[in-house]
């Protein structure tokens, strides 16, 4: 199986993480290096890594500190340090669940490298199993729309299809401001070598009207008790669109958070810079006020499946 | 009343058009001098003016070419060139309604210069009565949503609010991949001192979930004679989500068109680069293709409520 860059964006070699610069690509491959907590807490904030690699740089941040002080005795009081930097960088995403996590087992005493590892070794099994899942529900000539990036399981879903022998297309969203869907989606599964085509956000009702798309698969960064998602603003939305049209509205999800329901999520909201400017240019003039959340929530009525990473609690 | 530029961004002086370069909004404020009507169709189909600016360009063309050539005897077979390329820039606008008036006004040997002189004052007057018309919708401390760009009317509507003494904000989507909403509209509302956010287009569901709207009010390009719209690709979209939400959804209407309903209208597809670069950036890699309907259509049952323009049929 040949995976995406960004199935697994984060590796740790010696004592640097390396993290694929995911605001560089498609037009730069590069790779941040970093060698402590707050390089990783720095490289959260800008978003040079989302999604599954925010995931993984949590967990090689924890392996990196444990091994640059092997010699220390009691780690706990660090780790907790470590912890406490990473769960203050962005608030709607649950970093929490998987510190909580990794400092259960340092206070159990257990080992912390292999625990880690074998953590990490589960997660990339389960998640290739969750593509094949999502693959499942596709059927010959479908076309799916996407938005966002799923960090890699996208071009996988679609490799399980091939095997499958379903000949299947993809419309990606471009995904404003950050253009996940445009830059990284698109490019991953180009590469992969499938039939891929860009729309701006605001052509999901006309091309779901026109009948263009059979399934809309996304991902989710924050899965609440009840079956609530909260995802890349926009996915709301296009759900609320997807109910309009009929067509099944697929979530791949992360371990759920100890939160009920979508309601006790906070919703991060960005600089609006971020919004009015591109490249450089400014988009509209100063003065002019932006609005920038990055994430919004899905109730689960709207959600025809979840796809569960069957990871965590 | 001080109007906005774009409320008549096209000015004939002696042999010349001028036309506001909406392109280079808001950071240049240029004019592009036209002096024929091939200049004029270039001017439409490279979308340096829009909207209302296009239809001045219209009449201001058949103006330029009656003057031009004042000792033709015959000048109908010219018009009607004139009229074939002016038709053909651009599938889903509405052009030959206007057309036809003036080809009609000169088969029944009507003075041109003083008819399309006459037709352009009525229609500004019919404009202004438009704008006031839409402001008597609005309540003190309301939200008004749109998208795109109404040609100088929004900041005209929020004028005719202040008179009334309600004070309102506007929230604007950007409009990819044109971004008349960030460059057009957050721009003129902005300097008629108006209080302006922008949002991105996928941000839609969530701030009317937020309740941070209160009306939603946009233009549009066609108007079928069941009431159905043709206005800027995602215009479709917001109509639904105002739909789920119970948001009022009132369309500023040119005078409607022939056709019977929106299933008769031709959709204008775009060249992909406009969608897939931004500033001579590539926003998605070589070889991914992009769709780019310039348009979408809105059913007259989303439409709460028509404000007509009276000009017409």
């Amino acid at each position: 199986m040949k995976y995406s860059k960004l199935f697994w964006p984060i590796e740790l070699k010696g004592n640097v993480i390396y993290i694929l610069d995911e605001t560089k690509l498609p037009s730069n491959i590069s790779y941040i290096k970093v060698r402590d907590y707050k390089g990783s807490c720095r490289a959260i904030k800008e978003m040079k890594t989302r999604a599954v690699g925010q995931v993984l740089l949590v967990f090689y941040t924890f392996l990196l500190t444990v091994r640059k002080n092997k010699k220390n005795k009691n780690i706990l009081p660090l780790l907790q340090k470590v912890a406490k930097a990473i769960n203050s960088t962005r608030p709607t995403l649950s970093f929490k669940f998987m510190t909580d996590m990794i400092l259960g087992w340092a206070a159990a005493g257990k080992p912390l490298e292999q625990s880690i590892l074998g953590f990490l070794e589960m997660l990339k099994g389960r998640r290739i199993k969750q593509a094949e899942e999502a693959s499942k529900l596709i059927l010959n000539g479908d076309i799916v729309l996407t938005h966002c990036n799923i960090s890699g399981l996208m071009p996988l879903i679609g490799e399980f299809c091939r095997r499958q022998h379903k000949k299947i297309k993809f419309i990606v969203t471009e995904t404003r401001p950050y253009l996940q869907g445009a830059r990284l989606t698109a490019w991953e599964l180009q590469k992969a070598g499938f039939d891929v085509t860009v729309i701006a956000d605001n052509m999901v009702a006309h091309v779901l009207g026109e009948g263009k798309v059979s399934k809309v698969i996304v991902g989710a960064d924050h899965l609440t008790k009840n079956g609530d998602i909260a995802n890349k603003i926009g996915t709301y939305q296009i759900a609320l669109l997807a109910k309009h049209f009929a067509v099944p509205f697929y979530v791949i999800c992360p371990p759920p958070s100890s939160f009920a329901s979508g309601k006790d999520i906070k919703i991060e909201i960005r600089p609006e810079e971020e919004l009015l400017e591109f490249c450089k240019v400014r988009l509209a003039p100063k003065g002019v006020k932006g609005y920038y959340p990055a994430f919004d929530v899905t109730p689960s009525e709207l959600i025809t499946k979840h796809i569960h990473l069957g990871v965590g609690r």
